[in-house]
């Protein structure tokens, strides 16, 4: 099953695809299905109410897929092309985002031979950076010059979790879905650069800040709940910028593996449903190119893998 | 105005004190006032209201303080001797938190001489480590010896920002309120200890995770407006571990002012209503005594500020 949050006049509704070019606005549906009446108002609440919350959701998918009345359904725009349906990212108010970097082996070797960790390394990302497929992201004026993409697989957490085992942890999670990890880059060559501690520390804090600004968590286009995912750790990930494949990796590169990635963080982080942890992105980002490549307003970068859709955003000026 | 969250059985409730002794639970107040039921569900739904919302609040709360029936009203659990009210943090789901840190000239001095930063730094610590005040502190089994304390000036936006200059900044602020920046110290050694800039970022992320344990958080007790504070840098901030006094200063110590912490991190992000940001710890926190303090199961935390009020939380055993 496929959900995504459907970007609306009254807010974010819950939509659910019905089949690969259709969406069913499953908020819209409550107006001519009592089940539909029964689902929460946003994507996370759907995930706080657990497997009954998913269950709910197929079920309207089913209701709407069976109707006799799909051109009702689509004259009152409950049933959408999808292609066509204004997206916010598929859980617009995570509580926490948590962003796990130098995580592929590939990509440590082109940011300046980043030495391979000893454990999974992670920060923060705020809510706010948040946007769909198909939204604008804006050139920040106050940083317009170094603009990057990293491309990632994310999984968002279906359940509650606190100091747990690598063993059992994939059962923490609801789905999948793409993020693309955007960064304005003028205070990257900083950290590269510094060889004192608080230098570093100081530099490093800028480098995620520059991951923070509106837009740069473009999200999506939906979440693919795990039954439809036999393997995370073996999918296609290709990023094109204006058309052209920039990183193009199986998961399979991925140095910490999603069990451990949960367990190692959960020893400090209580994780809830709905939080979404982007797992770090392959070789091939624009800072580590020779010369390096970064994005302008009128280029178009997209992040597709395997299983999940494609994440399509353009670049616009402020 | 002081407004709280009422931690209820039904969820949380917003809360504003009639006098010194005595908060209205306005949720509850819905059920005889009708002023009442226009107030929003939550303090951050209050305060994403704007002024108005404030406003609706105060009306409340004017109303309740002016009844005939207040026996009837306490009677009913509408107003409640504070001091016995269970609360939560004042605004329990904050979309972000900054946390700004070496911001207090003697607090750099004691953590090994840290050098006086050139601009603000700041962390972000996540919503699930929030709680209330009078709300135990669980002792975390993985990491109960280094268990320290941060008392902090917080200020809470009420409107929206981005890109902003200092002047004027002050006017996107909505109150004021307490945290303990509580943290597990196990990974601050390996920080202080480390030569290399990748070993210092790794140690830094250990030591900002250290902070995110549930509980970590205590806010409050309340939010108080800012029409009630003349001057936030002129705060007398107390911190006493089970009576004694281990932090104590005045706010005009910091060396960022609230209106250049304003400017400066809202380059990059971009804040909203109910977001907070903790303003920095003063001279004597555990870690920088000697010999170092921590906190075990069974201690008494309390930071006062001048105007806001008492933060005050036990810790206990897992």
């Amino acid at each position: 099953m496929k959900i995504a949050t459907i970007d609306t006049q009254s807010g974010g509704h819950v939509g659910v695809l019905v089949d690969a070019d259709t969406i069913l606005d499953v908020t819209a549906f409550a107006a001519v299905s009592p089940t539909a009446r029964l689902v929460p108002g946003s994507v996370r609440s759907v995930l706080d109410a657990g497997d009954a919350g998913l269950e709910l959701v197929k079920r309207c998918a089913d209701e709407a897929a069976g109707s006799a009345d799909q051109d009702s359904l689509s004259a009152q725009g409950i049933l959408r092309p999808f292609a066509e349906t204004p997206l916010l990212a598929p859980i617009p108010d995570p509580r926490f985002i948590l962003s796990v970097g130098m995580n592929y082996g590939r990509h440590l070797e082109e940011m300046s031979g980043t030495p391979t960790p000893t454990h999974p390394a992670a920060f923060i990302k705020i809510q706010d950076s948040l946007t769909g497929s198909g939204k604008p992201i804006t050139v920040p004026p106050q940083c317009p010059d170094m603009i990057d993409y990293e491309g990632e697989l994310c999984f968002v957490f279906g359940k509650s979790c606190h100091n747990v085992e690598a063993e059992g942890a994939m059962d923490y999670i609801a789905g999948y879905t793409i993020a693309n990890d955007v960064s304005a880059r003028d205070w990257t060559p900083e950290v590269f650069g510094s060889n004192s501690s608080f230098g570093g520390i100081h530099a490093w804090e800028r480098n995620i800040m520059g991951k923070q600004l509106p837009g740069f968590t473009p999200l999506g286009p939906v979440m693919v709940t795990k039954d439809e995912i036999a393997d995370p750790h073996d999918l296609q990930l290709t990023t094109t910028l204006n058309g052209e494949v920039m990183q193009s990796t199986k998961t399979d590169d991925l140095i910490f593996k999603l069990p451990e990635i949960i367990a190692y963080f959960s020893k400090w982080y209580r994780f809830h449903p709905g939080d979404v942890v982007t797992t770090g992105s392959p070789a091939g980002v624009g800072l580590g190119r020779k010369p390096p490549v970064f994005m302008k307003a009128g280029d178009r970068i997209e992040i597709e893998i395997e299983g999940i859709g494609k994440l399509s955003n353009m670049l616009v000026a402020a």
